[in-house]
């Protein structure tokens, strides 16, 4: 379906609850529906035309609700930015997809020039922050005071939403990242998948709270689950324990999704005990299993929460495997679920298959494929990548992984060579360019090693260039000026030579063997 | 998504689980799977080919189930036919989408002669009963038996489902059925709305009982959400309410779809309180609203369940709105919620429009109309009437109704001189041509009347040829030979001439007033 077609039905059922609470601002659906409406008539005002992109570097506000509406609801396209990118991989992504339209708010104004210099297509700059509108821009709450309400351009398609949604980009394993093309289909079934998988889950009287930044598609998905059952959104500009505690406090909020370094955090808060969190009841969480110890902390801090656990990747418009609330509990954790990854999501299949896409016996390691109506169309103007990804009909994740009788799936490695570190991908080729670009460094391999915080963290294992040095302080210094921070290394080590293979590869499994001795994640 | 999909999944993920129960027959998912298999690989076997049609006629059962996963599994189409029809109104269907093969049970196989005789195409029949297979059919359990299992061949089209899965047959405005093509996206959709509605509704705990006819797109709604749940399927052959209750309490269900009618009869069944019902969690009924007293009655003979109504029709795979389930307590009856036909569902979008189809205000009385990607993709060899039921890429319903200013939808009258009786639509037109051949009728006008069993009871008015006599029993016994026996009027009226508008119309309205003077359906 369309992806605005559930807002429609959520203004038509509940014009009057509560769509955002962000800051002091409260809108009903029917305040933002009009507001959507006039934002998007500006747009097309502006000269943004069908299937044109228009792009999003913001913190998380009502604004940004507004904007995933907006955009598709002028027949244009989404371009959600990381906002952790540097200057130079912002630029790529906007001249990648030739963004015609860049949404900044207040933090990421002061970077509109460098931007501006650092791509070819973009000539509008939409201010949709709280202060005063820069020169060369202009204000959201303009184009919202001064157009009147346009008809939804959407609706004019098919029901189906063959059409693209966006263009949402993830981290590339040759250094570059790729735009993957989701269509108002792949996203909206991931999303009713989600609400059918769990009892009251994004049901029509949940308050949802945007923790992770929702520039990710895996907050996207709380963001469609929400507009498709017509719930209450609360935004928070950043992470941070406390606020997330006020907020749930205040908002009596029901429903979140976080990565488990987020949950970490807030069961390690102090303020908990002091604040009233009982009205969550959902805490859907992934990119990486939380420990059964931090799930014990977890439990008792929420006590009326139940846990979900998401596996899956931009290219499947999230959700894969999702591990269910019951298989938190005694008999799922004596089992060892706790350890999986879930089992294939309503309307998702599941596979592990060898090298020629035949199914493997259930125990065997194979690669983990998935298939479904949420299927990414490919990437943008990667042709060959997208070949690739998606040989046969099944997206090929590149993770290894092995499935029990009962289709759980349990990962053992990542064929990409990628890390996942509190919740974002980082592929190692690309620190390992960065790394490799300082001028004391003579070889160097990047590996993802155990972090309590993180669930993995980056870490250089270096070989310098005779009669040099480099600390983690220099060699961050010099990284970021590539790539973003949480692709940094976090920890270095220094070595005479890089174990290798018989062809002259790293073996990358000797490396991390001192780190995951007492394995969840199985070395090979 | 594909319709098999969601059964692949239950195989993975509960393989031993108990997926029918039917007389004394448990089946698990994985032999389910095995036995759809080979029958699929049987149904090739014997020459049945891509997107050739394969009909069923019988009575509920397990079968029943095997035969709508192993046409598609094998690449076909279904043809489920409504057996309460007569041999001419089948043999018309079976003509219309040029079936190549049909399913009898034990109780259709004497007819399979006449039926062979009055259609063109079918050259397979397969007995599908528990007795001795009948001279010149074939099998199940012999195909089943004979033939190795078969790869799903549905999978090898794209996960979107946009390939046919059916021709469901509706009664005809015009006097002859229509064929309605739905698609595998449309109905796994629709089915998937359904269990997105509620908590807890159709889940992978669930135990579902097939009380109404499994032809029926409505029942095969149920069958489609139990699928992809991967709950357990229990059948009834008929509906009676003293096996109802043995069955609920003996099978412990917990989810089941009905039409008032059927909860009526089991509400007055004596043998209620001698059974345990304490099981029953959900229950979902449709085609006309329950009036408050069946559904105080019916909350206390099943203190535990939920009751959703459905609203809707083949045409939108059966869901168009729903009446959640709190809807029913205390604040939604206070709001008159019980008279209306629900809001929209998930994934649809319903509007009240005009002839020109521009939507009404709210209170104004104008057509239903609905949108969405369960729609189906028109009617077989009706390109005209295709055209004109889904102008503008809306179903076009024509149920006259107005929207409350929270979207809930109020029917007060069917444009299609149409009557819901006992759950099932009945053409006014169609039932007039019956009873005017008989020789005795000078003209006449069917209507539908208030009925508490049925909701709408078929009712004659009747103007009789000078010197002739008719009485209730003689029209039945003549209608019975041209309609359904649902179809014939249940109660019959002569007058001495019918109210004519200026432009020779029957004036209808005229004749319901007597019965709709307490109105719940509106009298326009």
């Amino acid at each position: 379906m369309q992806f605005t077609q559930g807002f429609h039905r959520a203004v038509q059922q509940r014009p009057q609850q509560t769509a955002t609470l962000c800051n002091d601002r409260r809108r009903s659906y029917a305040e933002l529906k009009d507001r959507v409406a006039r934002l998007a008539a500006g747009l097309c005002q502006l000269g943004v035309r069908d299937t044109n992109r228009v792009a999003m570097l913001a913190l998380n506000s009502d604004h940004y609700l507004e904007y995933y509406l907006a955009v598709p609801w002028a027949g244009a396209q989404l371009v959600p930015l990381n906002f952790r990118w540097s200057v130079e991989e912002i630029g790529y992504a906007l001249n990648d997809c030739e963004a015609v339209a860049l949404f900044v708010d207040d933090t990421f104004a002061p970077q509109a020039d460098a931007l501006l210099d650092a791509c070819t297509y973009v000539r509008i700059l939409i201010y949709c922050g709280d202060g005063k509108c820069p020169e060369g821009m202009v204000a959201m709450e303009d184009l919202i005071a001064q157009n009147e309400p346009m008809e939804d351009a959407s609706l004019s398609n098919s029901p189906l939403g063959e059409e693209v949604l966006g263009v949402f980009y993830t981290g590339g394993t040759t250094g570059k990242s790729k735009g993957v093309l989701l269509s108002h289909r792949a996203v909206t079934n991931s999303a009713l998948a989600f609400i059918a998988e769990g009892a009251n889950v994004f049901s029509s009287n949940s308050v949802g709270l945007h923790i992770a930044p929702m520039f990710h598609l895996a907050d996207a998905m709380q963001t469609t689950a929400l507009i498709l059952s017509g719930g209450t959104h609360v935004m928070l500009p950043v992470f941070r324990p406390d606020a997330v505690l006020d907020a749930i406090q205040r908002h009596h909020v029901t429903d979140t999704l976080l990565v488990p370094a987020m949950l970490q955090a807030l069961v390690d808060c102090p303020a908990l005990a002091a604040h009233d969190v009982s009205s969550v009841r959902n805490v859907l969480y992934g990119a990486s299993p939380a420990s059964e110890s931090l799930l014990d902390r977890a439990m008792k801090a929420l006590p009326n929460a139940s846990f979900y656990q998401g596996y899956g990747m931009t290219e499947v418009a999230a959700v894969g495997c999702i591990l269910p609330a019951h298989e938190h509990l005694a008999e799922g954790r004596a089992m060892g679920r706790l350890r999986s990854a879930g089992h294939a999501a309503q309307q998702v299949m599941v596979r592990i298959v060898d090298d020629q896409d035949h199914e493997k016996a259930r125990g065997e390691i194979g690669e983990i494929v998935i298939r479904g109506p949420s299927l990414m169309d490919g990437y943008l103007n990667q042709p060959e990548a997208t070949a690739t990804a998606l040989k046969n009909g099944w997206m090929h994740t590149g993770d290894l992984a092995y499935m029990d009788d009962e289709g759980f799936v349990y990962i053992v490695d990542r064929a990409k060579d990628m890390i996942v570190s509190g919740g974002e991908n980082v592929y190692c080729a690309e620190v390992e360019n960065a790394v490799a670009s300082h001028p004391a460094v003579a070889s160097c391999a990047v590996i993802g090693v155990p972090d309590e915080q993180l669930g993995e963290r980056v870490h250089a294992v270096i070989v310098l260039k005779p009669g040099t040095t480099l600390d983690q302080a220099a060699l961050n210094a010099h990284c970021r000026t590539h790539i973003a921070g949480y692709k940094c290394p976090r920890s270095l080590e220094l070595c005479d030579a890089l174990p290798m293979s018989g062809a002259g590869k790293v073996l990358k499994t000797e490396l991390r063997k001192p780190y995951w001795s007492n394995l969840k994640r199985q070395v090979n």
